[in-house]
């Protein structure tokens, strides 16, 4: 097994400053962040984006969400609720991909950058997250799932909640180069996937000029990874 | 008009610490929060708790949900998804009850309890806030809207929900006395509403006495306010 210093350089092609390699390698040392996902999910992709942003090691571990390993047993001891993702940081185990992101963003970025904690920020990014916990999925996740796994869906109700995301999404970058100000945070990676991948679900981003401009300048950042592109059935 | 000094004392019936007045005079000598609310809605009741619990003097706006106000022009450039609760704080403005919950503890709580840094409770408190935007809506609160007013829900769907939902509070409190462990914070507040009046959507919380006996916890706090009973068509 290589050593903790080779492992963490060999992932990152470069040599951190001093007190951020400490502090990777004190982590390292004890072990590694494992991320259960699924590549559909646009869930785990936000998740996946932020650590590869971070330049944290991790693990990847499949979960067959197809044939429901997330409802057994197993799984459920990690996540009650039986959802992608679930990461796991030594002895801590967190669900929620928006809960995974704070814990991240808090724990493991020395910046801070990913989630302010001045008020009013705070609150901008809290407020799409919990839009990407409500009308994102409510309307271009579930559009999606519909073309590309057939759930049942109230089509009139989710293309109005699209619309109203994508309208929302469209004004506030009217404004800015991120959904929350001019420095990319945990809100835009939570509102990336199922807003870039919104077309495979039969939404058009035609209308949506600067949504369009704003994934592009995402996927722009430096080790940003893109939401893996599906052809529906 | 009443002095500043005088209107804070007396809607709080005590004086507080002198930094705290201090603070309270500073804000309230340029304006007084305004929540627009509608007295049906558990999103609007989980501000309305934390401005109590907080003590901050505050003005209660009414919006004609049941007819559609929250939809026009006026209100829809205070939230572009024509939803309320929306808080104004001088010339801030802050749309969706989460977001609010995050600005008033950082900004309104000089204890920092509402809403922990640490990470990983600051994660466990999000996790809450996801599954107060998500499932919290899409199960016991659909299901309270379908017998309210006549929303069309999924039952099936609505009622699987409800019951995951309820049984992942049901374990969480199996363990420690709020959502988060011994100290309440946002998440409870968010989590409250829908879940005490799931009955009005007919869930029963029979079989979650864990759930109750966290209910009457949360209604014990100094200062709460009770989410109000509403009676089904």
């Amino acid at each position: 097994m290589a050593e903790p210093a080779d492992y963490f350089i060999s992932r990152n092609n470069a040599l951190p400053a001093a007190p951020l390699l400490a502090s990777a390698l004190q982590n390292h040392a004890q072990h590694m962040l494992k991320l259960y996902r699924h590549p559909l999910s646009g869930h785990c992709h936000r998740v996946e984006a932020l650590l590869s942003l971070l330049a944290l090691p991790h693990e990847l571990i499949e979960v067959d969400v197809l044939r429901g390993e997330q409802k057994k047993p197993a799984f459920l001891l990690k996540n009650g609720l039986g959802q992608v993702p679930v990461l796991e940081d030594g002895d801590v185990t967190v669900a929620d991909s928006n809960a995974i992101l704070v814990y991240l963003a808090l724990r493991h970025d020395p910046t801070g950058h990913w989630l302010p904690r001045e008020p009013l920020s705070a609150a901008r990014v809290q407020r799409w997250l919990s839009i990407a916990a409500g009308e994102l999925v409510r309307g271009p996740g579930d559009l999606r799932l519909h073309a590309l796994l057939g759930k049942p869906v109230d089509r009139a109700v989710a293309e109005r909640t699209s619309s109203a995301v994508l309208s929302l999404l469209e004004s506030a970058l009217a404004h800015a180069r991120f959904v929350t100000g001019e420095q990319p945070t945990i809100a835009d990676l939570a509102m990336y996937a199922y807003t870039a991948r919104a077309p495979e679900g039969g939404v058009t981003l035609a209308e949506y000029a600067a949504v369009r401009g704003w994934h592009a300048r995402l996927e722009a950042l430096p080790r940003f990874i893109p939401m893996q592109e599906t052809r529906p059935r």
